[in-house]
């Protein structure tokens, strides 16, 4: 199922103005979330991090009209992939923002994989380094060529996900998704600063993790690090939490199970909550 | 004019896959070339820019599908700017390229300002700095979010253009434009591993400005030097050469009238030639 501008589409294909600037500039940003028994999961929490996006580019799209899309195309969904898109809408040629502006709301909703919650993955060290001077690295925006590429070669290499470095060395994120580092009783995560996106299961464990007696921290991380940590993993609105095994030619250990277990048992809870599952 | 997969249109609204990875994911590629007399400026520079681009990033578009929407959209544009976009086309959800790809060829032919050949422009330094890591730096992607920034903040401060260093401070490029300075006989302009785009205008100059006595040399450039030269300039297929009068609150000196001029004579009357204008 599709949404355009206020329209459902039962199809991909629709009348589209074609001096679009998402199209032409990637000029835009969109939200990737997870549905289940017909409920967006941690609805607030992506929508206030789309808002505040929007609000930062300046692009005047409306709040209810973005809520209405994504009601549309979750509800009937029973376990789904939902994916939010807004772009400046239509302009003309060059880079300065067309006045008045009229945004263009885009939506999908799509199977989601089965093998996808607390699946493994292994890292490749991309030599592409997230660019922390920009504020874009703190925001999903269409411009995903980096990850597209970093994605090709960790895959060319016989790996799962791509881990970025930013420019100063530290680690940043996986293309598709935010890392922590279990050390003892605290998991630790880069902050913003270190040119990464807001996740929203990183944002819920930073929020939430004290419920199962562990410390979330915000710091720098170094490649050492997670050499050195207990356990690595991985957080996407999909994956959930995924386990790193390796990064590279280094194979990680997992020295962290209890921690991992009181997490996985922590976020599922919610996600059930949210989704109003039986039996929770 | 627009075109799109095979298709003239006459205006800019079509029918089109909403899953087109160029929309969702800034996965594509375009070029912006100079159209005068029905005849595309530096065609085949222009061509082999593009068509290099899209090897490296794997979309298999046909060439000659490529120059047909140029030939179909310069022909009867007198004085024209030509955007040639080519996506991979639509795919499913995810990073992982589609295999068969269909990528998507889109054109546009908009009517060229007319003051924009050899006007001046004043530069403001951006806190965001070009990637130089990432192998996009050197293509003209879809993803032109940071240059949408930075040529708002310049604006906001009274400029006309952004300048980007790269991550290691070194002068990268203006938001829409090469970067050379004027050395007595010498014109510099940083190599492309600083994170620039291989532009039309600085490869004629490195290729030809030999014909007026001028040096051409790739190298990497400070800001500091930017302060010392005789002459700071930027290029563009549309701007031609743009003389930077201003960086930062720093007024640029101008002491290159005679290479300056020697350079837009040659250009002039390579164009002239290109476009088969009378008299030349």
């Amino acid at each position: 199922m599709f949404w355009l501008n206020g329209a459902l589409l039962a199809g991909p294909t629709a009348s589209f103005d074609l001096t679009d600037r998402g199209l032409l500039l990637g000029d835009g940003v969109f939200d990737t979330s997870l549905v289940l028994n017909g409920r967006m999961v941690f609805a607030e929490r992506h929508f206030e991090r789309l808002f505040a996006a929007l609000a930062l580019l300046d692009i005047a799209a409306d709040p209810s009209a973005i809520r209405q899309a994504a009601e549309a195309l979750s509800a009937g969904a029973e376990r789904a992939v939902l994916r939010i898109t807004v772009t400046r809408g239509p302009g003309p040629r060059g880079l300065k923002a067309p006045s008045p502006q009229r945004p263009t709301i885009l939506a999908a909703c799509s199977p989601l994989p089965e093998t996808l919650f607390f699946s493994p993955l292994s890292l490749d060290v991309s030599a592409i380094r997230r660019n922390e001077t920009s504020p874009l690295s703190q925001l999903k925006t269409l411009g995903y060529l980096d990850a597209i590429l970093a994605y090709r070669e960790a895959a060319a290499r016989g790996h799962d996900e791509a881990l970025f470095l930013n420019t100063k060395g530290h680690v940043a994120c996986a293309a598709t998704g935010n890392i922590f580092a279990v050390f003892g009783s605290e998991i630790v995560t880069p902050p913003l600063s270190d040119g990464i996106l807001p996740g929203i299961i990183r944002g819920f464990f930073l929020d939430e993790s004290y419920r199962v007696h562990l410390k979330a921290v915000e710091a720098s991380l170094d490649p050492d690090d997670l050499m050195a940590a207990d356990c690595v993993f991985v957080t996407n609105s999909l994956r959930l939490i995924a386990p790193v095994t390796r990064i590279g030619a280094a194979v990680l250990a997992s020295r962290a199970d209890e921690p991992m277990a009181a997490l996985k048992v922590l976020l599922w809870q919610s996600i059930a909550r949210e989704a109003r599952l039986d039996g929770f």
